[in-house]
């Protein structure tokens, strides 16, 4: 990879990670359990979290200058993520990956 | 558009059609319905089916010759879908929008 | 579609077609071109703009709050490819498509 | 995750691995040294690559049956952009994310 700082490549890293993470959540443990797991609400912002994460990862390696702005959103996003994970429980690895996204963006974003 | 023929025009549209049919409804009708239509296989066919479309239109818009082999797949997996959308009932849109797309995919494939 | 207002299906409707002629553009006319067409700057701001419309389209189906968020960057990154595509000229269609697509996005956005 | 074994993760890793490769070199080293690297057949195929490398790992993400499909097809484009990288020389990054990609993705298609 051309042109890629080791902070830019952490964050990468952390936005496919937290992809992966909301996304194979959702189709599984989500999906199974049912119940507030697949409430609207909860289940979008999840698959939300997913796209924008996808999407910010796709900018930095585009070497977009618009990367800092889609990395503030995503930050936010993520932040609201792993609040509704937190809330509902027995959803640690998501609220950890949107966690760990969420700071790697905001430091992007700055 | 470029070097675009009319019948891969209609093949690009009919996939993002049943893209946006198949994503929206799982995410509104499915989810507030619950029940059958959140059962993982058939959920997660129907976010298959959304993926594959939107990536079958990509390799139609990137001039890619591999587009064929991936219609081909589309073409399957959204007959698939029509199927499973026909089985629950209630799903007419996503029933249709599967159909017209499988056609128009087995034609560019071949 | 469920829940899709007429304007929020003209938004989709415009970053899809948007997306479709920012990307397909850049692989035919600007590769066959060459030049200026090719340049880092110009050909990554292209591809960004594609991708922003691609995932502008997505929150709005996946009916999203964030929607409005992603539309206004959107609507930015169309309005700046549309000026660039118009300074290197013989980019119409690229042009129309992104002014169109800025246009329903900051409706969206507001 | 669940239900993602450590063959099945090995492969979305390298899939994203080989997409942020593709992806990130086209925007930078093809385009900043233009020639062959932006020829069309080249540049687009490396653009398939990146677009099909991002589906398969989805698919699997997605927990979809239908990944063995998309993993072969994955396998071709890889092989064939790692032979045309090869031959132009000065990409030994894609070359060889190109060929450890083909190599999982054949292993899930099996």
């Amino acid at each position: 990879m051309h042109h890629t700082s080791k902070e830019m490549q952490t964050c990468i890293d952390n936005c496919l990670r937290c992809y992966q993470t909301c996304l194979g959540t959702a189709m599984t443990h989500c999906l199974e359990a049912g119940g507030e797991h697949t409430q609207p609400e909860h289940f979008r912002l999840m698959m939300t979290c997913a796209e924008i994460c996808r999407t910010s990862a796709h900018f930095m390696v585009l070497q977009s200058p618009h990367h800092k702005h889609v990395c503030r959103e995503c930050a936010e996003i993520c932040e609201q993520c792993a609040q509704d994970c937190e809330r509902l429980g027995d959803m640690d690895d998501c609220v950890q990956a949107c966690r760990a996204c969420a700071e790697s963006c905001k430091t992007m974003a700055a």
